[in-house]
């Protein structure tokens, strides 16, 4: 059997009756029953995954996953594809955005190359779990062979079991880096959706309406010539995907089977925790969407997978950058459960009708 | 002249050329111009109120203001009057909602009575600023006199100034209690907006349908009998308000006086903000709104003061719990801006039109 496939088996059910205890003691507590919206459902949900009313995340991981794109070749970004590798050394380095957010949220930064186009020397402190160098340009031709697209998968899996072999992980965070990847990311939704292309295509790093129309009118070029098919998201992730975008699905599942709660960034890294939900739906129980995206085709998925977003604060970095901050609303939602009193515990009369 | 109209004019104007010069720094930060959203603005804002790029805000409080309410003797609220003076002492004793994402945020909790219709101990460790028993039942006569509604808000002027003489302040959240306090909230909105109360009244802590329709009727029947002037805020106040919004209104005031941003929570707090901002327009720079409440009059509020919130979490609790979430958005913020490098230090390639 495939680690993929043995990997989705693992993944366990989250526990039921914790998830009722939580819900009982938040409705218990000594305010308003739903009064703390949607960090009640985190709260539950976390002690359902952690099987324990008083649960605690310590050990916080943001994976950004790197990769870059044959499709830049059709002009659909700003930036050259030598960015991609630049920001990893700026990663490693800890000067770039997801640092900074990441240490405010008291979270590791590691970086995984799965598909940078350049050789990183072998003692760079990274997850070396490069497929291609790049994808091949899917307005053209088809980004990956099907085997590429299984192996990327596979390499989050083992990204996720390298990372655990090392820590204690309790909450990992998914992002992503690699110029052009909002293409393929759109390209995904279009294909599971059957949405036209133009309505879930945006700016990415700053395109400008003649670039959008161009980017868009790319996209649905490709998905009317490769038909990728929308029951089977290996095809579609082998068709129109990317190697990072791979292995983010990757962790997704590698982090279910564990049971390790993770929070889904921005386009990209929903991207693949979307091929990952489609692939398994059992993983869906242990995720959790950061932020909404300025990203047009992000809502999609969002609805698609069945996640509400923590965070609306117009942001459209990637890299883990939302993940990080919603890393603090998640930790918030644990202390939630445990530390607010009951109204028993405080004496104080509660509504008449709760 | 008045502490009032003498805090008014203490309210500097916020640092142009810092906040210019945060702007700069943020354009050429190694990320896609503006992929920061809400957080930009934020940080630059902050900038222009410290006049520094390299701020910090380490010393954060939430002032939770209490207050009664007479409007209860119509039934517009689930809860009796006694829990608002119960949960004071809940407040204190560290089991609240509020203690909890304060604790969390790194920030304090003080609370403030300016109308609690009970008697506190003296030696309680709250601000003791009550003005009166709770306000009269403004369905049948206006909730207090005009002197009352500058008094209390002096004593949130007051609040602050006691605040920072024993320690230092780089924030203040403000927060809210007070059993029926949704009520004046949404008739201080009717009142600016002209809208009809109908649309800007929300379940509070949990009305059903007939209860709400209710609850309207009753902030729709005061606002035609007593006819504010929504031209003079402390009219409006004085009618239709509370003590406590009264107290967060000179909060506003005299923090935005001191140069120190405020973060306002949800419906009751911005109700107090409102008033705050009508009366000066030069409390606005030092304003940030922590969340979107679920109760439909907050989106109204903000829209009139030119506010954005930082989170849409679904919540209606008051107390603080938004501000105190939002904190860590804020603090976020402030690394953004100096520890992000930008593409010159970094030596990565910038975008063409960059």
């Amino acid at each position: 059997m495939s680690l993929l496939s043995e990997t989705i088996q693992k993944i366990p059910a989250i526990d039921q009756p914790f998830y009722d205890k939580a819900l009982e003691r938040l409705a218990n507590q000594a305010r308003p029953a739903g009064s703390l919206g949607l960090l009640e459902e985190a709260s539950a949900r976390l002690a359902a995954i952690k099987k324990t009313l008083d649960m605690r995340l310590p050990n916080k991981y943001i994976l950004t996953c790197a990769g870059d794109h044959g499709i830049v070749a059709e002009g659909v970004s700003l930036f050259p594809q030598e960015v991609t590798a630049q920001m990893v050394y700026n990663f490693v380095s800890g000067g770039a955005s997801i640092n900074v957010l990441a240490r405010h949220a008291g979270a590791d930064v590691r970086v995984a190359d799965f598909g940078v186009n350049h050789d990183f020397a072998p003692d760079l402190p990274i997850f070396h779990k490069k497929i291609a160098k790049g994808t091949r340009n899917f307005y053209k031709e088809p980004a990956m062979r099907r085997d590429e697209a299984v192996s990327a998968i596979e390499a989050g899996i083992e990204t996720v079991n390298d990372l655990c072999a090392e820590a204690d992980v309790d909450m990992i965070g998914t992002g992503d880096m690699g110029i052009g990847n909002t293409s393929p990311s759109s390209a995904i939704i279009a294909a599971f959706s059957g949405i036209a292309a133009e309505k879930l295509t945006g700016r990415g790093t700053g395109l400008d309406d003649q670039g959008l129309s161009h980017k868009a009118a790319v996209i649905e070029t490709a998905l009317k010539k490769h038909g990728p098919d929308p029951k089977d998201p290996i095809d579609v992730l082998a068709k129109v995907g990317g190697f990072e975008i791979a292995g983010i699905a990757g962790i997704v599942i590698g982090a279910a089977a564990r049971g390790i709660p993770v929070l889904s960034d921005g386009l990209i890294s929903t991207a693949g925790t979307l091929i990952a939900a489609e692939l398994s739906p059992a993983t869906k129980p242990f995720l959790f969407a950061a932020h909404q995206s300025v990203e047009i085709g992000h809502q999609y998925m969002l609805d698609r997978i069945g996640l509400q977003p923590l965070l609306h604060l117009n942001m459209r970095l990637g890299e883990g950058t939302g993940a990080a901050l919603a890393m603090e609303i998640l930790d918030a939602a644990t202390r939630v459960l445990s530390e607010i009193k009951t109204f028993e515990e405080v004496n104080i009369i509660n509504a008449p009708e709760n």
